[in-house]
């Protein structure tokens, strides 16, 4: 469960195993390509939906290259191919759930993809004597002082994702943009409820880094305590990582702000599993890639091997 | 041979039959949103292949629906998807023929769909003391005193063009456009010369209606002649329609100035086919089409069943 590139390093590395994948995807997005999207032609957000179906394609590299192309030029600038495919399922089937089934064919994908919520729907962050309206503008803003999070119009689970959750073994939570990736999911009426009486081991991937204007000073544990706080139950394993990133790549990191996540002194073993996750490889990036993605990243071999010994 | 609905319809016909089938596109447009995207992004023009691909298609009806979609609104408005959906590929692999491969595996197309030229080129018509550029432009223009047309830069056949008319058992030109989709294949350097130099029975597939501005007056004879001149050699078959059109189907037609076309009393009945040819169903068209179709149209089985029957 999640969205973005956290999502997509945990489908990568479980896609190699013999597993049944379901991807619960935010649908909380509404900047960059998706945005215009939304804003333009009343779709549902493909964007996080894109990225999770790319992980899960076994189509060849040509296939998974054009769905993440990003045009670079004229009216068409910034949008990526996938989100216009996605897009244009949507008006073509008149239901975005429709078209993930129709895009999951032609990318042959293994597992599934689901929405978290078929309602449009947008993040708002209330700050002591602010709101703040959508999930970009959020992303983009200090939370100081965050009283509430919430998603408006109310959003009702995509009952696809109901069905998942309650068939799961283990749920998986993160590694992704806290308060506009993850935590959009827990918003979801009837998503925390059915991860709640789930009998699945439920798993968090804590984020790498921090980010300075959201979750600045957040520690391994904060982080597991205020997403338990959402999803109003505990985690049985939480997954952090123990190893410091090479200096180029914290170089790199810098001038945004965000920080190695620290690492609280007294984690139960039982629960809390420190181990080396950084991915060596510096990510491909496109140049055209309107977003600056995060640059440390998970190595999606080890972070799957580490699942499949907990589930 | 040819491009646009004329082609579309001759491929859907001949399609439901055990054949060998290629399509050669022409590759003059630079109309719509084709023209958008050859302008914006420097592409070859995407439409007519895109025709070719839909009729020639053995996916189902969403995925052949998907790729006719037209945006109706924001930047992406007036774009077909299946344009986009090539345009993209073609930036991908950096080669037009291979998107064109890509799109026609994932469209599951049988048989070819091959662009005439790859060559970046313009339609010039030279009339008396004026020249006009680009196909769109020829299509709006009345050609009165039309002294030249021409392609710039000079284009060269795709190799694989040549190699289809080379194998060919028939080839089949038209129905289509007569300026702006047919001719500008004859001015491929290459094209006409393999047709020459073919075994192939060579059929020309008459129009049904002229076009006020471009072949007012035009006989079956005069459409004949004409492309004959082009190519530098005779038809063997010529298939023409001898019915006429409903009273309601030619009231639409009424106002853009196109009349059926006139049968000569002279015709040779060893070349020229005089057969009840038009579709009764009125076309399917979208509101969002940005171009205006021709109405009366060929019946595809009935076209087929007659070139059948000449090869």
């Amino acid at each position: 469960m999640g969205g973005g590139t956290g999502t997509f390093t945990v489908l990568s590395g479980l896609k190699k195993y013999p597993l049944d994948l379901s991807a619960i995807v935010t649908m909380a997005d509404n900047g960059g390509s998706t945005g215009i999207l939304r804003d333009e032609l009343g779709v549902l957000p493909p964007g996080d939906v894109r990225q999770c179906l790319v992980a899960l394609s076994n189509s060849d590299q040509l296939m998974r290259d054009l769905m993440s192309y990003r045009f670079s030029k004229g009216r068409l600038k910034g949008h990526s191919f996938g989100n216009i495919l996605l897009s244009a399922l949507e008006k073509v089937t008149g239901n975005f759930d429709q078209a993930v089934d129709k895009a999951s064919e032609i990318l042959r994908i293994q597992g599934k993809v689901i929405p978290a919520t078929l309602n449009k729907v947008n993040l708002i962050a209330d700050l002591k004597g602010k709101r703040i309206v959508g999930e970009s503008a959020i992303h983009n803003s200090k939370l100081t002082e965050l009283k509430r999070i919430s998603l408006r119009p109310r959003a009702k689970a995509n009952p696809r994702a109901i069905e998942a959750i309650k068939k799961a073994d283990a749920i998986i939570i993160g590694p992704g943009d806290f308060y506009s990736s993850l935590i959009p999911n827990m918003l979801v009426s009837g998503i925390p409820e059915a991860i709640r009486k789930s009998r699945a081991k439920r798993i968090y991937v804590c984020n790498l880094m921090t980010r300075q204007e959201h979750t600045s000073g957040f520690t391994v544990k904060r982080f597991t305590e205020t997403i338990e706080r959402y999803m109003g139950c505990k985690f049985d394993y939480v997954i952090f990582n123990k190893e410091i990133p090479k200096k180029d790549l914290l170089k790199e990191y810098s001038h945004e702000g965000g920080k190695i996540i620290e690492v609280d002194k007294d984690l139960s073993k039982d629960k809390f599993m420190g181990e080396n996750l950084i991915n060596d490889k510096f990510p491909k990036l496109q140049k055209q890639d309107p977003i600056k993605r995060t640059l440390i990243r998970h190595n999606p071999e080890k972070l799957a091997k580490i699942i499949l010994k907990l589930i």
